[in-house]
């Protein structure tokens, strides 16, 4: 079983995950990091690192930026591997966290969601084979009318995840409505559809020759995140010091 | 069972009218006219309307703009309905075509597909009930990798048509990737994939709080506009003059 | 605007309502009843509708079996117009309410999101145009692996839906691998997918010569059931005695 | 540029590999074996293998298994590997058929689309993941109303596929309408629609918590075993004695 320490335990995502935890056999939540204190746990709860006197074998980290440096030092000082997972950080950080995988396991990943980072281990796979044999490439993603930029993030990330794999540099199309040519061999399509309060859904298309693949993600709520990070603990509990994504917790399976 | 002459019969598309009304018993084709002559068809074969000597109920015309012509001759002269299918008229020609209708039934719609005119009556209703509720309206249309045009012309009737049942007029949007802001609550978004030899996709999406409404429709083969101008055949025969669409020979159903 | 009475404030059902209402200009809770005292509210709240001094243009309830007694009684009385969305109602309460149809306005239906029954009246006319045309009808719908009945009620309605508007009777297929047939053509198929904590998604499938048209719900929480009957509400507010659903909310509009 | 017998090059199939071969630059049909002689080839079409006086790298056949045993004979006796299509061989010939992969290289598989292949090898590794981190597998699949059997044996497969990858035996669920209870955590559900004339559509879904992973091939026509075998045979080209499938064209990619 997997002693966990929750940083930033009575955020929306430390309660989630908590909430993950208390169902899950091999994990337990052994303390929590939090300076607001309103919230009842089944853990203590201490307003900083430095007070925790309970020993663990990971952190989760769904803290804020300002939190982070305590986390780092406190992880390197204890040698207890880290799933960090706050976004955010300065330039500085994110040297910081570079520096730190030499000595303690750190686990960042672009998402955290356990099916959209199986599903870009498979699409670079799928576009090795099918992008040979012809087939285009399209990507659909759809979220939430609030949201500021198209295409998302992870979107993008898929694409890139493809093109690294193949031989070809693709180019990305945003908007075909300005132009009157053809689909160009070696691009892809990225299209955002916007609307009600979806929480997030892609959809990679490979079309070819009289058949069609796809690949769809829906998240139906953040929990997707939190269950990710649970995982990721799980996974790296007695790592040893390095850079790990979730792509790491996938191919140990 | 409605006698039909097929106008364009050795064509793509009149051979595959020709394949749906052998199977279909409520209608014939007694008579067909194209200049070509290399294929064998179970009714006779005249090089000109002006040739045939058959009497019929009704004319669907799958030819070329020259022919079109004698075609509005042949009908008002011989008070035949026809379901006019070819594209490409000249202004001159579509201005005769408005003539005409004073005097024979024809039947002209921007999308032979019953499915697609089917879907264009329901969405209105749709559009009515779900965008004053808060919903947001978006289309996905995907088609294949030769396709100049984008988004496809039936996705912009598609729109129309919403558009047209709503009270306020919402805009179109068709690239989300170079502004950094919220959806606007009077857009709908156009989306246009492009790959393969996909056929014809077109989905149109209500997004709403916590739920989300799809209708989809998906055409295998041009046989669904074949198919349609079938249907409109059977509906026109006996039509008293005037301007009838496939909305007409749904709403007759 | 509408000054509603929440039957049942602070149950799930009965909070989610409230913050619906929270945020539509058009309706305002005025009072809520519930015997738990446990939650704080921006509007009164007593134990009983009896205690209820508020003046209202209509009540939602979702509240439990044992309160529609006095619900009726309270609503007859004071002629406000109910929308009544408590289940497992007994047959001498079911009894009741159709009595109380003669008295005050009740809305009652199978299902309350907008969605689904709006899905259903536009299922009708698709059925009557597309199944005299030779299409054929499937429906599959998704819920969590907790559910233990199948097909889901709404499944069945849906189907019940176009059903009805047909001239043939259609029988329902719940299995096909034990026999080694063709399809028949009067039958409508129905598929269950199980799995995860999929909140309820329903897809309909008329499936023709070359294209399949598809109308598909999904619901991503109970949510929508909240907002149905908020708008329920709203139309309900100075009807006449009688019993009214959704499709009559569905028609105002 | 791998030099290509058809054996069977008049039949559907023969000419479709015909029309994907003339557009392809990496192979060239060379000769083509077929009784019937009424279509006209850009290559020598010969009645039987035995007159066939052309060299070549490889045999695709989509013959008939009658024609089976020549074409095994003439494999190894030339050793020409040989791209094996043709179903319903007798008890003998499958034997046969094992034998010669001692003497010479054959591809057989049982389903020779590239994006079924392919989907099955991405299909172990996501069973992998997903089924021990609780999610739940299902198989929706549709087909045309005349197929007899149901689920399709490309649906079994795909299903044999991830249970072949898990350490647990996972039972297959065709209704769940006769019985009242939850989803059992082993069973893998699979669902049949049918109607119209729908090629081919399989759809495996892994749902879990909040979030859902789809995997969809749709098949617009037979077009796409045709595709699969002119890729199996540049693959073969060259290949010693063995059997081969599918998994290895894609794997070489």
């Amino acid at each position: 079983m997997t002693r966990a320490i929750m940083n930033g335990c009575n955020g929306k995502m430390g309660q989630c995950i908590t909430g993950i935890c208390a169902q899950d056999e091999d994990i337990e939540i052994v303390a929590g990091i939090d300076t607001y204190d309103g919230i009842k746990n089944d853990y203590p709860v201490f307003a900083s690192l430095k007070e925790c006197t309970v020993d663990a074998d990971v952190i989760i980290d769904f803290s804020n930026a300002k939190a982070v440096d305590a986390l780092l030092a406190y992880g390197v000082e204890k040698q207890i591997p880290i799933v960090l997972c706050t976004t955010g950080l300065s330039e500085q950080q994110l040297a910081d966290v570079e520096k730190a995988y030499e000595k303690v396991a750190i686990l960042k990943s672009a998402n955290m969601s356990l099916g959209i980072n199986t599903l870009m281990e498979l699409l670079k796979k799928a576009a090795q084979v099918f992008a040979p044999a012809g087939f285009d490439m399209e990507i659909v993603e759809k979220h939430h009318n609030q949201k500021l930029d198209a295409p998302s993030g992870t979107a993008l990330a898929l694409a890139d995840s493809m093109n690294e794999a193949l031989d070809e540099a693709y180019t990305y199309t945003y908007d075909r409505s300005q132009k009157r040519k053809k689909r160009d061999k070696y691009e892809i399509g990225l299209s955002s559809v916007r609307g009600g309060n979806i929480v997030g859904e892609h959809e990679v298309i490979f079309a070819g020759q009289d058949e069609v693949i796809e690949f769809k993600h829906t998240a139906y709520s953040k929990a997707v995140f939190a269950k990710g990070a649970v995982e990721a603990a799980k996974f790296l509990k007695g790592k040893s010091a390095g850079h790990y994504d979730m792509a790491d917790v996938i191919a140990a399976k």
